[in-house]
């Protein structure tokens, strides 16, 4: 008999931001293929009977294709062994999910898909950003700066018109680029925005600027999200300093082998 | 000495989609203000001992203001108590946390964010819908349809134009009116969308249709989403019935009080 495949999504960073079923899923799974984003804290959850595969395109293996991993999550299905496939964030998200799911629908292998904390909520969570507010903004875009192409350069006018919320995924390291796209899109120069780096992890850092000065902003670490709006001059980073540090302590059994020995948050 | 404040989201329904730390909190509370969506297998995680407000604004004082909860809320706290504020999904999409926060921050009270997993990605994941994917939608929009007017109206059309995937919390049962904003808004008649009742529950239901045909859908309890774009055509009916099914038998200690005599997911 076919083994099934999970598609779960592992949160932000925080391990207890995972969802207790994919807690669940993680600690009696026989198998798992995960991306490179997953934090060890939380593959330490995982058996140590179960066999685990780093899918991740940038380790190891750079050149890892999707159909290498459609293979492999097929293959292991198709033993017998149902099958974890960890992603960060949430697995529907800008997580190819979409893609994986029509390889398993094809190969007749069921499955499921848990959803997980997507970056941007961990990251407005930490920064105590409301990406909605009813006197501010009716509406969020999650959007990615990745595959920056002409055709989504003219998307990008319109979402910006919109006077949504903007959340750019994998922004990318050229802000002065990103200040000129966001400002021919359509916003004002004294837009305020954020980069957030690494968010929820004890390593999280959060830069409050305007799209004027994102050219002066420091390179914090990948992953890093650009949240754009209004909403984000509600958030004041000097009370969000004091809020914030509490919170970085560890309370949890959960984290009885998460790393202490690192920088503060910022 | 003051009590901090914790926002807290419950994510869509499904026990098992807290986060370890939510449910970490709510089984340690002490003083809980929670919505009328949150759903009673999740309240059942809170001590006896506790003291529980219903603060929702459509149970019993119909007409309790934001005001009032931010009163309640900060009483509770300068008595000395931790309290979980805990809101349905995520308390920073749609949940008026930003209020609560500047209130929070006003009163010199603590507080802390914890996400949640917000009602568009449980739905997405129980119905397979990728919100994007790499050929067909690079951004995904959370909006709502509840508090409409011209100019939200204006924002819609940008927002459609866009080509992004769109998420309506709230929709409402007005489903020729929507449809004919989604027309006005430059969507043709042949997009697909999708009605999501009650995602992630036992009672979650599903259909399937085009915005043409919107208004002939049949009215699903709420909570609904609706869910529009190319990204709907992915997801298969069919084959989902008969994926879902077996994700809806519990299987973790979490559910030893969940309703099971209750209607079968459609």
């Amino acid at each position: 008999m076919k083994g099934k495949v999970y598609l779960v999504g592992a949160g932000p960073g925080d391990p207890e931001l995972l969802t207790v079923k994919a807690l669940r899923l993680l600690q009696s799974a026989v198998a798992v293929l995960h991306d490179d984003l997953v934090a060890p804290e939380i593959l330490q959850f995982i058996p140590p009977t179960a066999q685990v595969h780093n899918v991740g395109k940038r380790c190891g293996k750079k050149n890892i294709q999707q159909e290498e991993i459609n293979f492999l999550m097929i293959a292991l299905a198709e033993s017998g062994l149902d099958v974890v496939r960890l992603k960060s964030g949430d697995p529907l998200i800008f997580g190819r999910a979409g893609e994986e799911i029509e390889s398993l629908r094809k190969a007749g292998v069921q499955f499921e898909v848990v959803p997980g904390i997507t970056a941007a909520l961990g990251g407005a969570a930490t920064s105590a950003i409301p990406l909605t507010h009813r006197r501010v903004s009716s509406a969020v875009v999650f959007l990615t700066a990745h595959q920056a192409s002409e055709r989504e350069s003219a998307d990008w006018s319109k979402l910006a018109a919109s006077g949504a919320t903007l959340v750019l995924y994998m922004p990318g390291k050229n802000y002065s680029q990103l200040a000129a796209k966001l400002q021919s899109a359509g916003l004002a120069p004294t837009t305020p925005c954020a980069v957030l780096s690494r968010v929820t992890t004890p390593h999280q850092q959060t830069h409050h600027t305007t799209i004027a000065e994102l050219r002066r902003a420091p390179q914090l670490p990948a992953p890093t999200l650009l949240v754009v709006g209004e909403v984000v001059r509600l958030a004041d980073p000097a009370a969000l300093a004091a809020e914030f540090a509490p919170a970085s302590v560890p309370t949890n059994p959960l984290y009885a082998n998460f790393a202490r020995n690192e920088e503060p948050v910022a």
